[in-house]
């Protein structure tokens, strides 16, 4: 019989989801948030994400650190939908051999993220699994976003221009553990410049825009020579590495922008670096600069 | 340095929910959801659960049963809060051993409960865990209960009459995979007889009891020979065995109480079991019958 490991994540979740209901008022999967449509001028959104020991951190790694990026990588999600965090449900899967110092300072670094971004913590679950298990976090939470801010990946079209904020590459050298989700900028452009579609760098420009693309039944140009770089990284880390969680959008008109972005976030970078193309067209990025299909 | 195995899950939790920011508009944790105080009608439960391969199911027990339960635990906590379910998040940590069709009915268990409790799939993670590592679903949930209705483990009072639907023990006999979640009965209650204080049976009598009493601030009474015992069970199984997913409520005043319940939910037993007392008064269950301090 088959096994998980012989398809991808997404021929996985695309048969699971098929098999339960999903309802007229929800959107997505598919965005980086699902979005509750009900009455007010807020509509919920709704997010889950998990991190997995020996996958996507090691014991040995800082404990605060990986509390806060593992709250971090959920805010990044409500950024990137233009809005906010509000309340989190935490479930730890944890060994006995776990030592309760390190848990602690998970949650330290958790509690850190929460109150650096106005969310608390709700609710949760802490159970046990058997020794030599991997131990898995898991990670819920609501946000909300101004009914007239919303930004989904869907809303692109052919001819707008494609930005990202902040630098690419190099997260492995400790970004990926630190990194400021991109809150007050996302509600800030959704307010001000109203992305047409908007998702965070969570696997790359490489693999993040086509699934942007793809959202938004676009093809899409990328100038490679405009990709903000971190220090130290080349073109393929910037495209390839992950885990910078800066947000990628589309806009269809850009006058004034740069200056009012340069005015309201000082010091950091905003990027113009390609733009939409009619669908089949432009580009095909395949997991980094080195399959770079030009 | 000490481990997770050194201290008990209660002692754990307190150490945890200290370390970050909780916030005033949420209730919980200590209860059987968290609920969010905010304006409108109705207010918003949320509630975290998950399932541990190797402690909580075997990946040899039928999985599209496995699914069932998964989601009517975390239904049933919203029937002890006189609520209803309304969105699931499901995260699934695997192994790429794990086969599809395993997974797959696990979905179709779930979505079978969904469509019972008018619930419907919102968003979920799939990850992979290293082999050899125990799976873990994990599932958090949105639910609902009008501001009028919500019964919380808090309200019960000296004096109230503690009673339980159904009948209790013999779970792993089967009961503890295909039971039906209170909602009906947890919502008929709240808008009928609104019970002081509310809980459902996850871990028994016997030490779902003491919760609901110290919740309450109150002692309570067992009356032993009137307990609803499942056919097969005694006393012990009865008080001992968990996974009833019965409710169990406080009401100060049960007049009328057994006629309207046995209208409305023919061949459904109600039964008074006890009643609280002065703190400090009363029994006391330590785990099951064999420890009851009498």
């Amino acid at each position: 019989m088959d096994k998980l490991g012989d398809i991808g994540e997404d021929a996985l979740i695309e048969r699971l989801v098929a098999l339960v209901p999903t309802g007229e008022s929800v959107e997505g999967p598919g965005d980086d948030c699902a979005v509750v449509y009900e009455g007010g001028e807020s509509l919920q959104l709704l997010k889950t994400d998990a991190l997995v020991e020996g996958v996507h951190f090691l014991r040995e790694a800082d404990a605060e650190q990986v509390g806060w990026k593992a709250v971090a990588r959920v805010v990044s999600d409500f950024a990137a939908m233009g809005g906010e965090p509000e309340r989190f449900l935490v479930t730890v899967a944890l060994p006995n051999s776990m030592e309760i110092g390190w848990i602690e300072a998970f949650y330290r670094g958790m509690g850190r993220c929460f109150e650096t971004f106005g969310a608390v913590l709700a609710g949760g679950e802490t159970c046990r699994v058997p020794e030599g298990s991997a131990a898995v976090i898991s990670i819920a939470a609501t946000g909300k976003v101004g009914r007239g801010n919303l930004v989904t990946r869907s809303g692109g079209k052919v001819g707008d221009e494609l930005w990202v904020t902040g630098e690419l590459g190099g997260s492995s050298s400790g970004k990926h553990l630190t990194f400021l989700p991109r809150i007050a900028e996302g509600r800030w452009l959704a307010e001000h410049f109203k992305p047409s579609a908007m998702m965070d760098l969570s696997d790359g420009v490489a693999r993040d825009l086509p699934r942007l693309g793809k959202a938004s039944g676009c093809g899409y140009e990328i100038d490679g020579e405009t990709i903000p770089m971190t220090e130290g990284c080349g073109i393929d880390q910037a495209l390839g590495d992950g885990e910078d969680f800066e947000l990628m959008f589309a806009i269809s008109d850009s006058t004034g922008l740069e200056d009012a972005w340069e005015e309201r976030f000082p010091g950091l970078k905003l990027t113009k670096i390609g733009r939409f193309v009619a669908l089949g067209e432009g580009d095909e990025l395949r997991g980094g600069w080195d399959h770079f299909g030009k």
